[in-house]
């Protein structure tokens, strides 16, 4: 039997991006617990809207990682209370993959709101795609002192990341027994 | 074994309301389905947000239903891009009950853009209460002519509206066995 | 030469609220910038979406301070994702006299997000009603330490409630001489 | 004394893309109203969020254009129930220049519901660009037969669309002349 596949979306291309480290430590974390974790980096695909050839060769290998997953965890900053555009650009390449498997959003910022409007922002994207967007969300802080190496060093956050992940995966246990259940 | 229970609740106490006979009808199509479903009216509950003793009884049993539900069904209009404030007082009432749970959203609008942007605002909700929104979301449009007496006239409404009942009937059973399982 | 008029919406009726000070804080301050700042408390409304006669005189008064404001203030606090419901009723009890006005919004939270996402769905509700609403928003978060009697104790939030305040102000300006230019 | 400018962006850069013919409407009437109207179109930036220095150049001759603006119009479809990607990229690139000035949505849709999803995404976007989102907004649904030629076939529909220029007009100069007055 193969492991559940939780592919983590990284959701930004920009350099310098700190949300980075919070999608190597899910993917970490996914591994731990028995799951396949894998990083999906939106700066692997580098799309603008208007296709060319080989950017659909490129979105075709996204839409089978999506068809073959078990549920997602996002990883994204927010910029002007919503999510950046190249996330958006990925998401919206493909439809069917998302049907009823589980999403974890997690908003990354330097600021004190944690990007808590980019999550409602994204959550809203995730219903349209038919996920299940799952409770908790997680909301790092100040990122710049909230994540130290391979560590949360804001209290609290380990916990709440770790709630998340229970949820996505008993989410993606749920929802796959049904599906194969018919 | 008892059927399950999916309530639909009536999200407006306005006089004349229209979206009165669209929960008639989920109702009824519930049962038809061999669902347990009944109407929860807001309208019988009336708080206003400053609770006396009497209202918190009308509450526990409002909260007491949540907690045996195994799904919902919520019909409500548009007012000003978001919810009635009554359907919001009653949601808020209670917390625990909801959690991993589905819910239809029916939005109910006389003009044509058929409410979206309510079902929009109250989805957010749904997830802060732990809830699965599902799709498909129904829109009736200028409700004055989509119902008549206890049929859809509009083209395609109906089959909409027992898509979403079924994902509704879906997820309450996917979810009910996983919780069980643990 | 009247005196520009600024109400300063209490937008929960809810016993124990903390918002009440933030509201006060909010009133004292448009008086001591020369405007006409006074309180209106969604607690004295009362309302439950299936008027009364009674209900419809008071919700008169509301709709003629409405109309011969020249912007506002609105504070509430954010329940599941969103606002109280009870400001929800007051909000659509009147349509006209919003239009072409602005609304500083300031979200009051006892957790760490400051109710940001509360901030954006009325800020949706807002538009809806024509208003304006200006920038910087308000976020108050933690309020049990972040308000101590009539100050701000949170470093900075005085300061942003300051330009909130200005903004508002600055807009009631611009909008009026234009409204009353043609 | 120059005309004020109130440039149109059209936010797809989608191969096909039917907004398009919406945008050159809005570009036209704001011409022959005596504003000095233009397009500004995102397949012409083709940025990926990762940009280079030649990135650098087109974004700053768009920051440009923006600082310059006394007023928007954007014209956008809805893809999941949001803005694309490449729009969001676009408006993201520059901030100062869209400081309290106005902008006016169209949203674009091949369905019933006309985006109005969209369009309460991009208006907390355009509210946290500190614009100002104006009422009406418009909403072309079922694309395909709304707009022939250069004209809206659908009953309404152009009525709307003028009361939309106008509401940007009315605000860009209001705000010109109060931004000028200090």
């Amino acid at each position: 039997m193969t492991e559940p596949m939780i592919p983590v979306i990284l959701g930004t291309a920009r350099p310098g991006r700190r949300s980075a480290q919070v999608a190597g430590l899910a993917v970490e974390r996914l591994r731990s617990k028995g799951f396949d974790g894998r990083l999906i980096d939106v700066a692997d695909y580098a799309i603008t809207g208007t296709e060319t050839d080989e950017d659909e060769r490129k979105l075709d290998g996204y839409a089978k990682l999506v068809a073959a997953a078990d549920g997602f965890v996002i990883v994204a900053p927010e910029y002007n209370h919503s999510f950046p555009g190249e996330l958006k650009l990925l998401l919206d390449s493909t439809y069917d993959g998302y049907n009823r498997k589980p999403v974890g959003i997690v908003s990354v910022s330097s600021g004190l709101l944690g990007g808590a409007r980019m999550t409602e922002q994204l959550s809203l994207v995730a219903l349209a795609l038919e996920m299940v967007p799952v409770a908790p969300t997680v909301h790092v802080r100040e990122v710049e002192e909230a994540v130290e190496g391979d560590e949360f060093s804001e209290e609290g956050l380990e916990s709440v990341f770790d709630q998340m992940l229970s949820s996505v995966c008993w989410y993606a246990g749920a929802l796959k027994a049904a599906r194969e259940s018919g």
